[in-house]
């Protein structure tokens, strides 16, 4: 079986397959293989969110292994629950997969998919595997606020200081690392995969965040989500670009008033001033960012 | 703007104009643009599903207009919601697009997603927007029990009559006609956008079924995960070929004791008995049924 592919095992072989992987949580009322999961909603509101990866443009199977993809494609969804202030409870992965996919990738990746997950608590309950000529990920995220109110992109206020959770710039630098040969290294593995501070969402929003979102895009485009939403000027303090502009770490960036203990973990990284709904970084206009169909 | 594409207008304006087509809903407590979205779960538990479409496997752009895309896209989830004798509170929609595709034809998507949740009041909440050669849309559907215990595959005893709620086969024969040249006509309609019976799913799981399940891969198919994850047998009407092996109609099979007066709208298609776990068709060894990779 080691060459084994989607093909030969056929749909309901590699769903089998996957099932096999995966483990329950007592949040999970009921799990894979039915029409759909039933998640326990304690609060009696769940947080919900999808992210899509797709080969050759937020991964490369030469570049990554199947376990870190599902890393990485868990970490993407998480990292949002995490953003409003919630904790993870179950994940759902859409799998559109070449036919001649090796079935042991896709185990794979299942099982790094699982491991991440495992990291907040949040079995994958369901799925869908369907064939396509691009290999291409969806993972669906839910969540529980455990009783507090969201936190949301729109609530910074004049005054606020911004701090963020996590680091910046790794998963940049070491996409230019992969992209001039490198295939090993910290910066490389920051890469294939994120490390989000998950915990320190609900720490965020315990201690009063007033707006926070997850850094995905880059820390100027992702404040600059802010600072539209809650119509504040917000002016970052002078980092260098891959710090400012870089991508899929998957930190937190969130506002607090500014005579807030700091939560350990987190850093000032700038400040929240009435004026344009802009981001400045030390006073100067600044851009930057991924749009997907630049 | 007519023609606009993704490339053309961008990640984040492709995002705002579908955010600008769709609706709220009171059990929506926060809709698309933030992080993530946060939706009621009134009895303390939320049903949950993805379901993944690919073009030129499930849809072909020339069969079928953006909007019946959209709502096919969406009945595919909403019909695993219903299945579970839930109903549906909410889409998420994650879109993997060439950058090429129309912006015309992603608002025209978000049209039918839009209009086909809103036949059970599920808003689209969220999704994703990135860049691939192949058009992906994956549906995640949010459903709620409204305090039922949910409707398994695993239920059907011996003894039960085997319901149907819903039409059978129309959409494979739509298929047929397409492929030989159709373009128009019921059937052909019938393939481009099912109807799913999504009120019957709550009704038959009030009526008492003892298990239930989406008509997604062809009837023999369907019963077969029943009759597997109940441990019986299942005897099934004689019936024609299309009826019992046509996919994607989404019509809803269910089992219910066989004293049960019926709900109006469902039909008695077969019988429950001890025995091996397989389907028959009239006392004859059945097969039949969708295998995304066979």
């Amino acid at each position: 079986m080691a060459d084994a592919t989607a093909r030969s095992v056929g749909e309901f072989g590699l769903i089998a397959r996957v099932i096999d992987r995966l483990a329950g949580s007592p949040q999970v009322l009921l799990g894979p293989g039915d029409d759909a999961a039933v998640v326990a909603a304690p609060d009696g509101r769940v947080v919900a969110t999808i992210d899509v990866l797709v080969e050759g443009v937020h991964f490369r199977r030469d570049w990554s292994t199947a376990y870190d993809v599902g890393r990485k494609a868990a970490a993407a969804s998480l990292a949002d629950v995490a953003a409003m202030g919630a904790r993870g409870t179950a994940l759902l992965v859409g799998l559109a997969s070449p036919p001649d996919l090796p079935v042991a990738w896709s185990l794979e990746l299942t099982d790094g998919l699982r491991d991440e997950a495992k990291l907040v608590g949040a079995p994958v309950v369901g799925g869908d595997v369907v064939r396509s000529e691009t290999l291409v990920i969806s993972v669906t995220a839910l969540g529980d606020l455990e009783g507090r109110e969201p936190v949301t992109r729109a609530g910074a206020q004049a005054g606020d200081v911004v701090v963020l959770a996590g680091e910046l710039g790794r998963s940049a630098a070491g996409l230019g690392l992969l992209e001039a040969g490198a295939r090993e290294g910290a910066l490389v593995d920051a890469h294939r995969r994120p490390t989000p501070p998950y915990a320190m969402g609900p720490v965020l929003a315990i201690a009063g965040a007033t707006s926070m979102c997850d850094v995905s895009d880059g820390l100027v485009a992702d404040v600059g989500h802010i600072a539209r939403a809650s119509n504040v000027h917000v002016d970052l303090d002078a980092a260098d670009e891959l710090f400012l502009t870089g991508g899929e770490d998957h930190a937190l960036v969130a506002t607090l008033p500014a005579d807030t203990a700091l939560p350990a973990g987190v850093r000032v990284v700038g400040r929240v001033t009435a004026g344009d709904a802009v981001v400045t970084v030390a006073g100067q206009p600044a851009a930057g960012g991924w749009d997907h169909f630049a």
